[in-house]
């Protein structure tokens, strides 16, 4: 395929919409018109998730329902949408992909890793980014930092789910460390650099050069 | 699990409504309140799934995107409504479960029958019914009869389809006869008759006895 897929990763407050929008700013000065998605998103099927996965009135989501909502999303999205674009030689940015649902419903929720990843496959059809952003950032920064002493167990609970989100994402950067390029969050300035920098040799592939 | 989980499978229009309320009925006459449910719903992620499946926008669903659908309702329901009602020794009745996935996904639309298993098995963490109807209907009949020179190309390969699903929940019966107990669909007044001996061993070991 003769396009570009980039995803972006990262936990909730990363800044990945800063970036990815910047990116796409920085694209399209040079002419190249990305598509930017988002997930679960970007086809029926994915905001119908969205909505079921946003539904106040929840009590309990089941992980693996939760999991296959993800990956049914994914599915739909990869088929219809990201596939296509990429035959035709477009950019493709995707804010969230198939490393989310291992980060967070395999490392933070506890499902077993290699199920998810099964899944993950099937539902992509094995498509994976040419390269992905982790803005990596410490869960706890936030909280340890306001009330370290007044957090109740609700909050503590959810620190240590994030903990094992970011964990999890570190892991599989390592894993891959070709496809993967991990950005620290808290050198806010230099961020884009560091995007830019890391995405410089898969738009070249591309015949794109991105202006400083 | 001290309950007992029926499900019945077979086409539309193979009456298994008409038997599910018969059967709820004939329970209801000896003190018992069956829990009937159907799929996908009976959640609210189930019936958001099938918000999105009737979705009349849908230009095309992709068929790995729709099982991890119906999947990811199944997980809900089985995991958040079956499970703990069985528990608590109830009798579950679910008009259509996990092998309408393997006959409509995996035979009717060609998906690899083990993975579409596989995805199953995770969805319900292994919840097998205690017994399950097959209401056995010819999908041609009804063309054929009517108006077997004009059917067009689309009527046609939709009969193909329901052939392979009609064929793959044969064998699927086959396979697993302890499980299973094929009705034919065309001898109309001995059904009932059919349903309640076919589920007379299952409910008598949870001590229940229909009336003739």
């Amino acid at each position: 395929m003769s396009g570009v897929f980039i995803t972006f990763e990262g936990g909730d407050g990363s800044g990945k919409t800063t970036q990815i929008m910047r990116l796409a700013s920085a694209l399209r000065d040079i002419g190249c018109e990305p598509l930017v998605l988002r997930e679960p998103g970007g086809t029926i099927v994915g905001e119908g998730v969205r909505d079921i996965l946003l539904d106040p009135r929840h009590e309990g989501l089941d992980a693996v329902a939760e999991t296959l909502l993800f990956a049914a999303s994914r599915a739909q999205l990869s088929a219809t949408v990201i596939r296509p674009a990429l035959e035709t030689g477009r950019v493709v940015i995707c804010d969230r992909y198939a490393d989310s649902t291992v980060a967070y419903q395999g490392y933070g929720r506890g499902l077993d890793l290699a199920t998810v990843r099964g899944v993950n496959e099937w539902a992509t059809r094995g498509l994976v980014p040419d390269r992905t952003i982790l803005l990596d950032i410490d869960p706890g920064e936030g909280i340890a930092a306001a009330a370290p002493a007044e957090a109740d167990r609700l909050e503590r609970e959810e620190l240590a789910v994030h903990a094992r989100v970011r964990a999890g994402y570190l892991e599989l950067a390592r894993a891959e460390p070709a496809r993967w390029v991990v950005i620290e969050r808290d050198r806010a300035d230099a961020v884009w650099g560091s995007v830019r920098a890391a995405l410089a040799p898969v738009l070249e592939r591309a015949g794109l050069r991105l202006e400083q």
